[in-house]
Formats: structure tokens, sequence, C-alpha cells
């Protein structure tokens, strides 16, 4: 059974095309830039990688483009884009209008439409992606969402309620609602995998750190508590969004530069975080280098950035009466040796330690933990793209 | 020497007069809802305590009021008010236009009135105290200012800096300030006495829980971090603020409701945190009934409140590397043993364990932890107004 996914964000969109249930990669790749006056198209088989520089207008040529590879030369995975059984799409944000991965019909798209707001950066852009494949492959071939909030359906009220009037959280559904659902999916089984233990029997708290950057805890195959929220800005600093600050910097801050809600919506998402308090560099390999070179934007950012995460850790662990692993995963956590030696400096306490050789040498995943470590410390290369394949599969197969 | 301690409330008066050095409390008692069709004056003296209703139309009444009481009569302490020779007055946020306790002249009231917006409920009414008591006691007396944001001045960058543009950050001198601190100068001092130790080889985290409720993370005598933030909003779940939240709540909720900022602004502050999620009580006795009465909006509220405060213990162990002791004040935190149950239930990870006996059977102070605490946990009463009198001794003396 071949699964096409489909990740599409505002300018790009990324595909992988899968055998399935043998979790076989036929094909993957990326569209980027769409909409600008140079796009890309990177594509990848066994034996074959190349990118080239074209214009893409909108993400229809996008996709079009991504199945004429797939399908035509000497790229060809498959003769023809019937052969794609399901096409399976990462959704950040239902609120909570579904509780599991759906088949998508109009319904389902009414829901998404509804939820547009909550996920302003990613919502309508998922959006287009299943509107796009529903158009060119027509209603024979099935199109499935995969929640990234609905990993953490198990959230006590305790820790999704805000302290806002409560017929307000009623009216709205705001609460905690949590995102980086399928990387999580994807951490907490090989985090037992790693420890060669139950999910069930583990305290985990996993940390999905790239440009959007959330933790989680996980007590018994349960999610106690995740840091982003009703929306994708609060918790950790991210590459362009805040994270958590006091609420009542939002209202100051529109009174003296005279902002509307919409122009402090996007102050919060897209000019703060690391670009923010760096000044300069939302991406974290730039924040890195300027470290080195001992550049005081930088290290300000860096800082703050790992201090934060080193607090959720804290208090994940506190929620949990104990940890037994710490995760990393995502472009950061999988790649900067130096974030991760920094989040964890000084958390023996809680029995977490590091071994400075393997952190810095590590390549790909594996234990970085000292050798006393009470929590064992993993990086994983999280596949996002196989827990929307095996999600999809197990949906379109019944 | 006698020293009157002022606190200035929007619609009331504490106040306490020492002789100092000795620290000996000659009259102490409160004027309230200042304004209100029926005002009360509270008064006590050794031998006396009485209250009486009475109309009260403004603070400047209501101080003179209490200074009739102090001079004449039957509950005179003083012959008359001159042989007052300093007034010390809590103020809870002078941002960073002060480093250190300052005699009041015309500098500090503009400084004061610059930082009236940080904190909308306490600074003016802080600021109306002042000025009343210069009226009063015209310019041979000195009017003493002690800020509560200042104890947290050491908090590294890391810490007190928010993800927002850093360019607006220095514009607005927007930064985490912290308050409390006149209360937590005294939970430090006495968690050191009760411990016998140096406060220098101490990690300790203080939880000040009344009306307004915070905690502060101090490690060889200062603070690393503390959970209000550039306002009183951040942080703990309060009595009508609502602590931290998702800040794109703000933002969208202002959209869904049409409000403008200054609306929103009294929602967070006035109409959140228990009052908010309970939908009825501000008052954490009121809570704390409905929760034995199994009251669901009562426990939602409680259990909420004592898990956020819960979380913030085991950040700032993480902040610490380690906690030594755990200290209590505040309305909530002295009084409510089944607040305090709840908080440290489960937290045994961190070395913290509580006696139950001890907790439910505490009258006023003590340590209530368990036989194998590793970390020692108090119950105080917290006296601000001696570290008031204290400071404006200090420096009036000189």
């Amino acid at each position: 059974m071949h699964i096409l996914t489909i990740n599409s964000g505002s300018t790009s969109i990324k595909f992988k095309l899968f055998d399935m249930p043998q979790e076989k990669v036929r094909s993957f790749g990326k569209v980027d830039n769409i909409g600008a006056e140079t796009s890309q198209l990177a594509y990848h088989k066994a034996g074959c990688d190349h990118q080239q520089d074209l214009q893409i207008v909108d993400h229809r040529q996008g996709l079009t483009l991504i199945l004429e590879k797939m399908t035509s030369g000497t790229d060809r995975v498959i003769q023809d884009k019937r052969e794609i059984d399901a096409i399976g799409h990462r959704v950040v944000h239902i609120g909570n209008k579904a509780k599991t991965t759906l088949e998508i019909d109009q319904a389902v798209i009414k829901s998404l439409e509804d939820a547009l707001e909550l996920a302003p950066l990613h919502n309508p852009p998922n959006l287009t992606g299943i509107k796009v494949c529903r158009k060119i492959f027509g209603p024979s071939t099935p199109n499935v969402a995969v929640f990234d909030n609905l990993f953490h359906r198990d959230i006590p009220p305790k820790a999704y309620l805000y302290g806002i009037p409560y017929s307000l959280s009623e009216k709205y559904d705001i609460r905690k609602y949590g995102f980086h659902g399928i990387a999580y999916t994807y951490m907490v089984k090989k985090a037992s995998q790693l420890l060669q233990k139950e999910i069930k029997d583990l305290k985990i708290i996993a940390l999905m750190l790239g440009g959007g950057s959330s933790a989680v805890a996980v007590q018994n195959g349960k999610t106690v508590d995740t840091s982003m929220g009703f929306t994708p800005a609060e918790g950790l600093i991210m590459s362009t969004r805040c994270g958590d600050m006091d609420p009542a910097i939002i209202t100051y801050l529109m009174k003296k530069e005279n902002l509307d809600a919409q122009k402090m919506d996007e102050m919060i998402n897209k000019q703060s975080g690391l670009l923010g308090l760096s000044g300069k560099y939302a991406h974290f390999l730039e924040i890195e280098k300027g470290v080195e070179a001992q550049d005081a934007a930088c290290i300000r950012a860096f800082d703050a950035y790992c201090y934060r995460i080193k607090k959720y850790i804290g208090a994940y662990t506190a929620a949990m009466n104990g940890v037994d692993t710490v995760i990393f995963g995502g472009g950061i956590g999988e790649n900067s040796s130096l974030a991760r030696a920094e989040i964890l400096n000084g958390l023996d306490c809680l029995g977490i330690t590091i071994d400075k050789k393997k952190n810095q040498t590590l390549s790909g995943e594996g234990l970085i933990s000292g050798p006393k470590a009470g929590a064992p410390v993993a990086v994983v290369k999280v596949d996002e793209e196989l827990v929307i394949a095996r999600e999809t599969y197990d949906l379109a197969h019944l």
C-alpha cells in the first residue's frame, strides 16, 4: 500500500512516499519558497538526490510537480498517481473538535476552517495542502488528517485550565491543547525502545526543540502537561515566538505602541523569541555561531532559551514526582550539543547528568547521559512522517 | 525612636507604630472601606482592641483619624504626632528607577508617578498614602519608601528577559521585576534562623501565598528567579489575577469579546484567578470551604492553584540545582493546611515531604516536614511592617 505524507507550510510542502506496512520510503523531498521569484524542488529516491530552481506559483503547482517527479522520467517510483492509496496530512490544531486521526470529509474541513485562528501560522497552510490534494486526487483517494494536538488529550484540568473567567474558557473552548504530538508519539516510542522499558512504566520528559520548541511530560503513557498552550505561542522561547511572558505586557505594549490585537499577535508570533531577544537571528545555528564568537546578543538569546527549558524539566519532574528519562528531538535537540549541555548543566539534583564527550561526538541517535545518571538522556532523530504514515495506514487499511 | 509604617491600599490604610530599634509595637490597626457608606477603623494597643464603624471619605481623613487615636483619649500611645520620627511606606513597584530604600522627595514622587501603570492596583494607592503623609506631617518628618520589587535586583538576564523584541524591552524597561520583596526579606531571614544556617549557604524556595501569590528562589542570599514579572499579574494563580497563561489568549479574547487593552487589563487583574476559575469566590477561605463540601467549581480552582505552585517548586529546584528549604508565608501559606498538603503532595523526588499531623495541628510558626525530609518545610508568620520599620530606621537613623 502506497501512502503519501504531506506537511504543508505557508510557502513549502514536505512529502514522503511510503510502502506500508513495510515502512519503506520510496521517495521524499520538499518544495520551498512557493510564490517567490525562485522556488526550489528537492527530490530524493534511492540512488538519486537532486534539487532544482524553478518558479512555483502556488501549492497546487507544487504538488503537481512533486507528482510528476514521482511518476515520470528517471526519478519515477510509481507509474501513476492513482497508485497512491491514501494521503496523510499533518494538521497542527483541531482544538477539541476531534478525538482521533480522521479521514477528511466536508465536516472535517469545516472544523478546520473554524480552527484556523487557533494556529494562525500553521492551520491555514495545512488546510491549503488538504484542499489541493482533494482537488488533484479526487474523491477516490482518502485524505487523512493526523492532528498534532491530540497527543495531549489526557492532560488533567488542573494543568490545562487557565486562570481566566471560566465562562470564557467554556464559551471559546480556551484551554491548553499542546502541539508537536506527532513528534512526541515517535519520541516516546523510541525512548521505550532505547530503555527497553514499557511506555506505561516510564516518567518521560521529551523536548522537541526546533523552530517551534516545546516540552512534554508523559507518565504511564499519558500526557501530564506540555508547554505549548491554547496556541503554539506559549511555553519555551522559540525561533520567532515569545513563549511564556507576563500577560500584562501584551496590553501594556498595545497601549504604548498603539498596536491592535492583530499587530500584537504578529509581534509575539513572528518578531519575538530568538529573533526578538538577539535582535538579528531567528535560526538557532546563527545564534550558536554567535555564542561561539562571544556575541553578547546571541549569548542573551541562547542563555534565556536554555534556562527556560531547564525550568520546564524541573517543573515536569515535580508534576510527575520524578523523571526516568529526558529525550531531545527536533533540529536543535538533535544537532546542538552546546544547547543540550547548557540545558542539562546543574541538574544532577534530579538525577540528570550528561557525558560531555558522548554529547559532543554523538552522531545520529543515542544516549548522552553520564555514568551515574538516574534518568538516562537520549537524543532521537524524530520521524514525524513515519508516524503520519502509520496512522494513515491504520485508518485507511481498516 | 518612633517609626510609623503605612501600607496604603485603594480603600484601606494599614498602620503600625514601632519603638525602634527595640522593635516594640506600640499600636497597630487598619482603616477599611474608605469612601464607602460605612468605613471601619480597627485599633489595637496593649490591653485595648476595638473596632468602630464610621464614615471615612478619603485617605487623608483616614490617616487623621488614626493619628487622633494614637494621640488622644484612652487609646493614646504618644502625646503628639510630632513624636513620630519617620514614616515607612510600602511601595510595590518602582521599576528600575531605584536601587535601595529611599527617603521620599519630589524626585522619588516623580519616579513613582512614572511607574503607576506598572502596578495599577497597588502603586496609585501607595502614592496616595505618601502624599497624604507628607501633607499631614510636613517637611520635618522623613517619609521613606521601601520597595517590594528591589529584593529581586540580582535576578540574571536569562531569568528576567522576556522573549519579545529586545529593542522594546530596552525602550520601556520591560523585564521581570518581581514583588513581595518585603515579605521575602522577612521569610529568608526567618528561614536562616529556623535552620540555624547562614542565608549565604542556603537554597531557599519561599512561597508568599495570599490575595496576591508569588514564589521566589534564593540562592546564596541572591534572588535567582521569581514568579511575578513586569507586573504582579504573572506567575501563580491569585485571588483575582490570572498568572501565567498563553499570551495569545489575550489578543484572542480582545478580538472575540471586542475588548480594548484597558478592559482586558481589568479582566486579567480583577476578574481572573480563583474568582475566574471558580466563577464565584476570590477568597481562598471560601474556595477551601467549597473543596471540603466537594463543590466542583472550588475543586477546579483549588487544584489549579496548588498545581501551579508545585510546578514552580520543581522549576526553582532545577534553577538552583537543589533546594534546602521550602517556606510558606502569607494568609494562605500560614493558614491553609489543605493547600500546603496538596502543593507538597508527591514531591519526595526533590527531598520534600510533609508531616501530616504537624501540618494539620500547626498553630503559628514552625516546621511541618516529615522525618526524612532533605529540605525542611517551614511555615512563618510574615511581618512586613517590621521589615519596613527596620529599613526606615536604618535610613532615618543614619
